[in-house]
């Protein structure tokens, strides 16, 4: 057996740069960690013009990235280009069909083509690592598929996404909208110039996509998954979550009920007791309880270029160490149902602004009634000035059907003046 | 090669009861995950004559632990038995020796014999796996060893001891006294009969030793650790902690300074702006810092049955998938050089029982101007009744050197009444 391990890498943004960077500057500590020495052989990028560092300007560069899986001097190939189609998903295949080891940053990949991908692995008896697709530095894909790997697993749940755990967190400390916050977030680089993938939850249904596979083996389908975003937060919505000892963060929720798998992201009123309410700014946090592990959490940087640098080269020394990884293969569970949306229940946080008139209260609650909502409280505070006036009820358990039903009859009063923000309470 | 391996266990308390068991309920789990069938074929316990569930009682029975390691039925062995020499360190060089496995949750054995059983481990190329040894459910091992690997920690400190833990959380809930929540904790099972070990931070400078072999490549040397207990710890301290904006916790610390590795277990003010200073009860919880991973934080159970059989489950699995661990020998770094404890510097909060009468503040901080210790902040409260009266000092940044010597002095002044209260402030 070689005492090398030849990389071949596309992508060389800020993460592809940093794990070369790594490469060179920890060569002893990966050698003596893996065993073997870590060498970049050959590279592919958008831009082949562009000054690079590390040694990466004069490495052979491969015009298709699909070149590299096909190159004798590539053991190993790292996909940090993105995408779910398209040339990062004909260099994944080519990979694996080489019999090559195959290590992938790429969640949209994954989430679409996790499972194909990883039965192609599985026939090739090529490794298939992805550590550095969900949550940056946390380690949770290890977590799950191996230090978790003796036991079940009854719930996985957390931030994650950090560009919305940065604007609510935001929104709070400064009073702040959610625009004026969004702008600011993409001003520092923690939003994109189209923020839609990570505003509207779209991002974080991916990774729980990958976590609830990994978890209990639920199928990757990650355009079925109930995604909401935080576009509908306000200030006072933020206000009144600290009144009734919450904290709103957006979260991806995947919990093995008794009538199949629940899964959503949305955002979520979170108790001050829990940990993942302290969980600011954009880190991420994955909550993990079973009935043998008891609750486990992991908190970090899910994003950036050193984290998400690490987490490659985590799997490049594993693969280096001969550390096998199958990806999805051995965990899918054929019986792993989705629970259909409305067997599922909640409590619920229901934010409407009325006009101040009599009678109002008498509507809203009447069509509760009929909808046999149990309220668990009210909230509606003396006024300053004239206007819509806030009023806040907190149900008890109500099947999502149930609360719907109500929802819609509740946005018809002609007394109920803004779209309502309706968030679900974190049990 | 065979599709079963065959485990001899030794050790069938309620950790190696709870491993039996997860072997025989969720075998289809196991096989999935790690493509062999886990049996276990032959064990040995304390006493013979217990009767034992899980198929446990008809099983080949070993009288000496170590004939475990020479069956030809047993491919790998499980060491549950616990102590630091003995009849574990000899099933543990005989398992070795005779070229097997080796799957320990045996910290004291680890701490003390690590490097040669890592050593004598690579020499026969036996794997040695102890995800369980430190901090039960979570996975701090795997994550140093193997998430970690890519690149270099600054900093590893935490909340390694749960009974500590406890006691510190309840007298903060319920304003008892040490003594009194001390044997709340023993009849909940919390702490032994004899709790030196957990109380005076002997058990968390053993699991610090090995976190920080791993880590930082430091050699194993548990007793050469500067470890401080709880037992000095008042009422009056968490108040005051309170009032300052710190939680005490009792914490294991590792940090890589320009002169050497600083190490040590004691109480810390923690900032109730850090995530450790919220983690209550039994509960463990380690942070990591490195230039690329950034903060990192793992919580969970640190004992227990469930918690701690995982861990040796997910040992048991990296095996039977062929996933390798050589022990620290990988990992030891021979310029990995402690701190000497005079250079090392901290602010610390120091709480004295003083006469109330003229000149007592005026002699303290004389003695601390003399010393060169700057004082960031004095607590002095009116008092309700007669009697001693407390004085607290926070100090800004001061050698060990400096304050030990004005310790000193400060403890001879007539007017000091009882033993002061030193505790570190987490920078």
């Amino acid at each position: 057996m070689s005492n090398t391990l030849r990389l071949g890498i596309a992508g060389l943004g800020t993460v592809g740069s940093e794990v070369a960077r790594l490469i060179q500057v920890e060569a002893p500590l990966h050698e003596k960690r893996s065993g073997k020495k870590l060498v970049v052989t050959a590279v592919s990028a958008r831009d082949k013009n562009k000054k690079r560092d590390n040694g990466l300007s004069s490495l052979p560069w491969a015009d298709n990235p699909s070149e590299l899986a096909a190159r004798s001097d590539v053991d190993a190939v790292v996909e940090l280009m993105g995408g779910a189609e398209g040339a990062a998903k004909q260099l994944a295949e080519a990979t694996l069909k080489a019999g090559k080891p195959l290590i992938t940053a790429n969640k949209a990949l994954l989430a679409h083509h996790g499972l194909a991908l990883s039965e192609l692995a599985r026939k090739q008896s090529a490794p298939l690592y992805f550590e550095a697709a969900v949550a940056g530095g946390i380690p949770i894909i290890k977590t799950l598929r191996e230090a978790l790997a003796g036991g079940q697993v009854d719930e996985i749940f957390g931030i994650l996404n950090g560009t919305c755990n940065f604007i609510l967190t935001t929104m709070r400390d400064t009073g702040r909208s959610f625009g004026d916050v969004l702008k600011e977030a993409q001003s520092l680089g923690y939003a994109e110039a189209d923020p839609a993938f990570d505003i509207d939850g779209k991002d974080a249904a991916h990774k729980l996509s990958i976590l609830s596979a990994l978890g209990f083996g639920a199928p990757l389908e990650p355009e079925k998954l109930i995604a909401e975003g935080v576009r509908g937060i306000t200030s006072q919505d933020i206000l009144f979550a600290d009144e009734l000892g919450y904290r709103i963060k957006l979260l991806g929720v995947a919990r093995q009920e008794k009538d199949g798998l629940f899964q959503r992201v949305s955002p979520y009123m979170v108790s001050t007791s829990s940990t993942l309410a302290h969980v600011n700014g954009a880190m991420n946090a994955i909550m993990i309880r079973g009935p043998v592990i008891g609750p486990l959490v992991l908190m970090g940087h899910g994003a950036g270029a050193g984290p998400t640098a690490s987490a490659v080269l985590s799997d490049i020394i594993d693969c280096a160490s001969g550390r096998q990884a199958d990806g999805f293969a051995s965990v899918m569970n054929p019986k792993a149902t989705p629970l259909s949306a409305e067997k599922s229940k909640s409590a619920f946080y229901l934010r409407m602004m009325v006009q101040d008139q009599p009678g109002v209260l008498a509507d809203i609650t009447a069509i509760m009634r009929d909808a046999k909502i149990s309220i668990q409280s009210v909230i509606q505070h003396g006024r300053s000035e004239a206007g819509p006036v806030p009023i806040v009820f907190i149900t008890h358990d109500t099947s999502e059907k149930a609360f719907s039903e109500a929802f819609a009859a509740v946005k018809k009063l002609s007394s109920v003046l803004e779209p309502p923000c309706v968030i679900r309470i974190l049990p």
